[in-house]
């Protein structure tokens, strides 16, 4: 690897506490705490080459040009980076998923987070952990939860320095399985970062936001203590609480579709039965149905018979972002 | 008619401002003031007869005995009305839906109303609207509203005497058309009743309720204006407060079935082409969709080729509860 050059690989996150809204967007400082588990299997790849010959930044995404505005976000993040070692080069960007964008799988995430490493190191800039979340940052909010290996903590801060992820648990400490049922393949129409920007017009978001430090002591004591009883109620709570302030936003953000309510009541109903599962929902009609390993199969027989389940990914605790 | 018989008809009513949660539990008065419309065509017609060879209270609801709570239910509502006039015989109750029961289709609403106009006629106790709607709305809270004529609003006041329901437009005042999309028949696992003291397990219902003057009174202010688009907006926001608060109580209700999003996300989209329609939803998982008379057709076309639409039962704004 050139000096010039680096290639990075990062996992996407699902939220167990949610983050939706900002005390500053335009440095996405969160409104409150969250806390998330990478997704094994699931990966953006993120090549980053400054060469002096360009003109500017360019950005290819899944072997396309990417749009105008995607293309200014990731340039922003070079940017800092530029900025951080005194260096006027542009850059070529190379960046691929292996799972479907922009429906609710928090692509962003994992290509912030790849992108944050793969320039940092193409820049012989030499990062920490806690840097490079920050940096990540930036570029999405959820993005720095993806940096940290395994189940991962975002603490919220009230500064740029101070708002960064860590790992709470290593992805061996529980085995967590992430059953995503794919419900749409189409990019959702609002997508998260001006979704945030509208949190504070629900009139439920300070509530929601007044109960979010009890919400996430909860979850990381029933998570660290392998307890999934605990971890569903709080992590099902969190969601609907989440999706509550969506859908009384001005304008109204409904990200559910008929197949995304047939799972959830799929799930309850097997809950109900003593199976170990529950749901959450991220900023689009997809659910990610969460169990323990030794029950992966029965839940996974169970989303199969659904009708409009199009697609299953399988995701197990994932580890931290990494060099190619 | 006998003096000991009477048989009264009422019809079910749709909250456009919803009643959830109460201050007095027992006595049903609301945390929140509603406005409603009564739903033309739908109705429940209720005989009530005295007999004093009768060894206890007897209740068939559509043909078949009714099941201990509700004959139970019904025998407290002619305990209020024996008291009044100093009665001791028990009455045989008749009472028989034209539309399906338990489904978010509000047949305790009209049952209660229907059942307190017959239990007092046929008990020589001529009550004003304002007491009947008083004792409608200790079977069922939101019976109260059953009682006026069209649009109809429950004062939630704080005492027995204070709550009751006035009419604030009569039934010619908008050509405001209700189509129910039924999208089950089967009866729901909690009912309202039960549901009610479940809402302050929630964190979002303190908000809902700081917010619901505002709502009220915009709605209230859209109705008289017949501003389809204001009352669009708020009749949306405020149920999906109500569902907020619902899918966040504990234990969680989620009412929607899947066939309830393919009709909101229907309904949205032909909004945003400029077609007045707009969605509520009771604490079950059809869905009301309201128009104006002049776009009926249009909007019951779309919903006929929605999948899992089983139904549609068109409304226009009713009557009061009458005698037949």
């Amino acid at each position: 690897m050139s000096d010039l050059r680096a290639t990075a690989i990062a996992h996407p996150n699902i939220a167990f506490i949610k983050y939706w809204g900002n005390r500053d967007d335009d440095l996405r400082i969160p409104a409150n705490g969250s806390l998330s588990m990478n997704l094994a299997g699931l990966e953006t790849r993120t090549t980053v080459e400054f060469d002096a010959d360009l003109k500017r930044d360019e950005l290819t995404v899944n072997a396309a040009p990417a749009n105008e505005a995607a293309r200014l976000r990731a340039s922003a993040l070079l940017d800092r980076v530029r900025r951080q070692v005194g260096m006027a080069a542009w850059a070529r960007i190379t960046s691929a998923n292996n799972f479907p964008t922009g429906s609710g799988i928090a692509s962003s995430a994992s290509a912030f987070a790849a992108l944050a490493l793969a320039a940092s190191r193409a820049a012989s800039l030499e990062l920490g952990e806690l840097q490079l979340s920050i940096l990540a940052r930036t570029g999405s909010g959820s993005a720095c939860r993806s940096i940290p290996a395994g189940f991962v903590e975002w603490r919220p801060g009230d500064s740029h320095e101070t708002s960064f992820a860590e790992s709470i648990a290593l992805p061996a400490h529980w085995d967590l399985v992430d059953l995503v049922a794919v419900v749409s393949r189409t990019h959702k129409h609002t997508g998260s970062a001006s979704g945030h920007r509208l949190a504070g017009t629900s009139p439920l978001q300070a509530a929601r936001l007044e109960d979010a430090p009890r919400r996430l002591a909860a979850c990381r004591a029933a998570l660290l203590a392998r307890d999934f009883e605990a971890f569903a109620a709080v992590v099902e709570l969190d969601s609907h609480l989440m999706h509550a302030v969506m859908m009384t936003s001005s304008p109204a953000l409904l990200y559910w579709q008929p197949a995304t309510l047939a799972v959830m009541q799929a799930i309850a109903a097997l809950r109900s039965g003593g199976l170990p599962a529950c749901t959450t929902i991220d900023a689009g009609p997809n659910v990610h149905v969460l169990t323990l390993a030794n029950h992966r199969q029965a839940v996974q027989s169970a989303l199969e018979s659904i009708p409009g389940v199009q697609d299953i990914l399988i995701c197990p605790p994932g580890g931290p972002a990494r060099l190619a």
